[in-house]
């Protein structure tokens, strides 16, 4: 993966290592704003992060076509023997986050801290994108059933891929992507297309010859033709299982008034006395249409949300960013450094986030300090990584989901509204603010 | 890849295998409906869709995993033998194409066809819509370089490849992300970010550090305290290049109004002799930005486009559908089929697309037809893969690149505007027309 980066990064690199410029630097990861219907970020894409610092290599063929592209030879020298050797401070995933916090510090070499820059932008952005959508989709379904169904609008192999991991760390039941399931262990949902009933000459036989494969697992698609129509034929197919010992699993609506059409199957299903099938929804799902169909008390078990969940349509990617705040001076000590491109201001120096708590360990609010202050609350990054070696032990993929779901119990409901949430107070210590006005004033007169 | 795929595809294959469905059937893979600000769609992925063709199989891993989700014995002994063996009738990549208009068809043993669904609609949702949205962005810039920038953002490793070979097909002259320059032979470009003017201390020994590693192709970023006095150093630097033999390849504007900015910067450059040095805007660019830019005469000689082309981000995703439109009769002949749900009708028979032109090859209309009609206007499918091998000279992408330029010259600007065009005329055959009023009235009498 050294290549899957933007050339800039390796022409940065090239001059730095042709003036000779080796000292450390460090960098913070964060989220300049929060995406729009979003009270919050969830933060996740760790773990790929650490394993991409650990293992970022320069193979010949790599070093072969950068030659085409015009870097010189001691620069590709150095290239070949390329290792990530800095440290790394993060949030753990599956934090709870909010704009202008550090999830990720970076400090290294500066060709190393630089050349690393989009990998992990990239990963960053998908995955933490998709946990904080599928989590304010999780909220939305109010404790029932989601399953994340978007693979086949998700941006390609890799999205299908951490989409599923991330919505599955957001509260998601499962994915209908078997390699997810295959990779991650994540479980797996599905159920049938309409192109399974319309390649039987009956809507019932389909039903019938699938109820055959799986007499005790089937969810039947009941809207190809007509829904309640459908619906009796799948009560019909329901009582011909009972018969022979088993139970239809649920029906499944996927167009049309989500909300009356299922207010009408469970009334046929109930008075058959088929109150145990499940009736599930998909089609055009997202955060709002669910709170719309479970406040208008829509039957619904379970919904299969995809391509708005799996692109986070609203809002497809959220501002991460990755920006310098500390070098090395010629003396050998850390200077903050800041930017001030119009409304692209960052904040200088060696930061840590600390999370202020109530009694009952609800989050009142964070602060941004610098790294060395005393706060007495609890510190959100912890070193992962040391001199390029993970220092950290890999929590297993449920663990990170119990994690999520544990914090985001613990943030008040009204920061939680996918409309209107209040803005969750995140201060910034003395410290930070007086070096702040310090270094605003040194570039206001200096560069100027 | 074979796992790689919605669940569901896999239990209706199951049941398909359980029930010995084994007759071919065809499935059409077209877009329902244009994304909004488009006037028409470019499409591409299929070299990738038929690698997977002529590829997918299941290792021992997949199947001992698929055995651990329930699938009995005899359908894995199934799958341990799978191969595509249908035929692939498909646009060529580079074609311009309409809503309803069969992309590719794909007809073989209805297990076969159904199961490679989510890769197909997987690989030609991202490719086509980065490819569309590109093409606008491109039409935008008139003539003007534009160059995807947008790989931190977008969605995960695959996305950035595709999307980097999609928008250069689209037109685009380059990418940032050197792994798409090194596996697709797309011109790779860079220039700097505000982290390497941030650790030096002061901007022009920055800019100069840089010009020494690249005399004859830097482009300086000079936003990053003030730009006004950053084209000021950029200029100093120009002159010293000049006085060694060099010279400076251009300036880099990321922020603020690019409008004024820019022309205040060309003034500035043109004053000191330095017309030759371009001027390379970015930083949230799309389609409407570069309109409005090069309406008011902004001195932009090049724009670095990212995140909003890289993700499509007013429409992330393309309606793309695969729909089943025959199946094979217990008689052994294929019946065409259609779908009646709220608002997803389907277009029923095998079919082909046909294009009129006028005198100068500009397209007039589509039409879409039954395949075994005659039209006399150019057909758009064309066979691409007989009984599972490929049968089509793959195209470099080069050559799909001139493709596209060549069909969007054809198509007349009235249908090309991203806001505002006129509808494209795609028409359907008396046959067809003929075909779904009889289909409609067997469905609604038959199984409402």
């Amino acid at each position: 993966m050294s290549l899957f980066t933007d050339f800039y990064e390796l022409t940065m690199c090239a001059s730095y290592f042709d003036n000779q410029q080796f000292e450390p630097a460090t960098f913070d990861l964060f989220i300049r704003r929060l995406p729009p219907n979003r009270g919050y970020l969830l933060f996740a894409g760790l773990e790929q992060v650490l394993q991409y610092l650990s293992s970022v290599r320069f193979t010949q063929e790599h070093l072969a076509y950068l030659k085409t592209q015009g870097f010189n030879q001691p620069f590709l020298d150095y290239l070949r023997d390329f290792k990530f050797t800095g440290d790394v401070w993060a949030a753990p995933e599956g934090t709870v986050a909010f704009p202008c916090e550090p999830l990720i510090r970076v400090t290294a070499p500066i060709i190393e801290a630089q050349l690393v820059e989009t990998f992990l932008l990239n990963t960053v952005n998908l995955q933490t994108m998709i946990a904080t959508k599928a989590s304010h989709v999780v909220n939305a379904a109010r404790g029932k059933t989601v399953i994340e169904f978007g693979l086949r609008r998700e941006h390609g192999i890799d999205a299908g891929m951490k989409v599923a991991r991330s919505s599955y760390i957001a509260g998601c039941q499962g994915t209908s992507n078997v390699l997810a399931g295959l990779a991650y262990g994540i479980p797996v949902f599905g159920t049938m297309a309409h192109s399974f009933i319309m390649s039987y000459p009956e809507e019932i036989d389909a039903f019938r010859a699938f109820a055959k494969t799986f007499p005790n697992k089937s969810t039947l698609l009941i809207d190809t033709y007509d829904d309640l129509a459908g619906a009796e034929k799948a009560a019909t197919v329901a009582k011909e299982l009972e018969k022979a010992g088993h139970k239809l699993g649920g029906v499944r609506l996927d167009s049309g008034d989500l909300e009356a059409i299922s207010k009408k199957v469970r009334k046929l299903l109930d008075a058959k006395g088929l109150e145990y099938v499940k009736i599930f929804a998909s089609g055009d799902l997202d955060e709002f249409k669910i709170a719309e169909l479970l406040k208008n008390c829509a039957e619904i078990d379970a919904f299969g949300v995809g391509t708005k969940m799996g692109t986070s349509a609203d809002k497809p990617y959220v501002d991460v960013i990755y920006k310098l705040c500390e070098t090395m001076t010629a003396e050998g000590v850390f200077s903050p450094i800041m930017k001030l491109s119009e409304g692209k201001v960052t904040l200088p120096g060696r930061k840590q986030v600390y999370r202020f708590k109530d009694a009952e360990g609800n989050y009142t609010k964070d602060m941004i300090a610098l790294a060395d202050e005393k706060v007495n609350a609890e510190p959100l990054l912890a070193k992962v990584m040391e001199n390029g070696k993970v220092t950290y032990d890999f929590p297993s993929l449920m663990e990170i989901r119990e994690a999520a779901a544990e914090n985001l119990s613990k943030l008040p409901s009204k920061y939680k509204k996918p409309k209107g949430s209040q803005e969750y107070p995140v201060e910034r210590s003395q410290n930070l603010k007086n070096m702040i006005a310090r270094l605003e004033k040194t570039l206001r007169n200096g560069q100027a």
